[in-house]
């Protein structure tokens, strides 16, 4: 029964951390959009279902400028296999 | 009363709505990050907060590798205020 009181309590704490971690990267994809193409939404707060259907868009067109204008991205997976 | 008991209605459906957006959008942000990108945590299942974390540094090191091989990005922000 401890253990499962300590599970009971646990519970709360780790499902505080994962929302944390979700607002912080929300936070981290509105600032990396940049001013420029917040200001499509000038007039309401932006949601975070705002933010990540703008994140979506603006990874779509800036791989698909690199499709057309390749430049270097090779590189670019190789790098995350050292990060991660 | 029909009101407030219409708007108590209305509210679990928006919230619905609202979370539906968020996970598609986490969804296809998962389809952009790639095969190659996503072999980084080939045993455990991704939650959310992992593929935003990925999205941040994948979008970073996209924007960084654009900053030192420029390539008719310049471009993506007029696009953008056509779309939004």
């Amino acid at each position: 029964m401890t253990l499962l009181f300590f599970l009971q309590l646990r519970k709360p704490l780790v499902e505080k951390l994962r929302r944390e971690r979700i607002n912080s990267s929300i936070e981290q994809l509105k600032s990396l959009l940049g001013p420029e193409f917040l200001k499509q939404q000038p007039d309401s707060k932006l949601e975070k279902a705002d933010i990540l259907e703008m994140t979506v868009c603006f990874l779509t067109q800036l791989q698909q400028q690199n499709q057309n204008f390749p430049c270097h991205c090779d590189s670019l997976y190789n790098n995350e296999k050292e990060t991660f």
